[in-house]
């Protein structure tokens, strides 16, 4: 049962020799997610990126998913399942039109990042979270961890991706 | 002006100690940009991201600006001008409907990423590129640099940019 905050723990000191001060981190201390006690990854922020999606409508917002190093890899290799120790990150932010942009280009077409909305994370254990396809969800709002009714939503919600081990992210190349 | 390559080395070799096997890498022997000379860097595709954005219009993409360590430290710190040996990257994709997660979110409101289209870099070396602001522009199309008549226009694109040294990209949060 220790071995994926170990796991963590290597990935975000690995980060560190590249980049001294992670600006988003998590904490040891910090609250766990209803139902999985999925925590913010230390590091996280560093990670690569997976891909990068826009949902309209009542979302409205720009999402990007990073990946730590063991799920990259998976990505990159194709490996299903997701193997142990593999934590996906969904950041969000309001998608709003960019003046500053728009000034350049010369016409309307250009949309940024707004505030920022919450955080999801994906933590692969295939035995600490067997009867949830192997994945221990966590959803953030303001550092803090979202309601247990969100959190009864998340593997049902994933279904439709079970192909692909529950994960809807594609890589970018 | 042998330390942009060192830094980029050096970056490269703190990234291969988190993964083992970059997936886009540029190579020693690759050709450079016109005018600048500017590399493709290796590992640039596991940096940390900056920010996201979609143009639509004509350009119709994803857009999402990544940074080597000594550009995310400066994002972070809010150091301008950029400090020697940060680089820049900007990936695109065509902005593309997600029909896979129109069904699970039970509405058209979902856009994904396409066919990648083209990288920039923006390199700088306040002494090697003193008539450009400090910066080095390159774009690569298929992992080949783009015209000279495109790499003029760089630098002027970016004037308007000039109170935050000519980087459009604001770090997101």
């Amino acid at each position: 049962m220790k071995r994926i905050p170990l796991l963590v723990f290597a990935v975000a000191t690995a980060a560190s020799v590249t980049l001294s001060t992670p600006f988003a981190a998590g904490g040891a201390d910090d609250e766990g997610s209803p139902i999985y006690g999925v925590k913010i990854p230390a590091g996280y922020r560093d990670w690569p990126l997976v891909n990068v999606g826009h949902e309209a409508a009542n979302l409205n917002d720009f999402r990007v998913v990073l990946g730590n190093a063991v799920a990259i890899k998976a990505f990159r290799d194709g490996t299903l399942p997701f193997p142990d120790g593999a934590i996906l990150a969904r950041l969000a932010w309001k998608y709003v039109p960019s003046a500053e942009n728009n000034a350049v280009f010369g016409r309307e077409q250009s949309f940024g990042t707004g505030a920022p909305t919450n955080l999801e994370f994906m933590v692969k254990d295939s035995k600490k979270y067997a009867a949830t396809g192997g994945w221990g969800f966590g959803q953030f709002t303001d550092g803090k961890p979202d309601s247990e009714a969100l959190h009864k939503t998340c593997f049902s919600c994933h279904g439709p991706a079970k192909s692909r081990d529950f994960v809807f992210a594609h890589y970018a190349p």
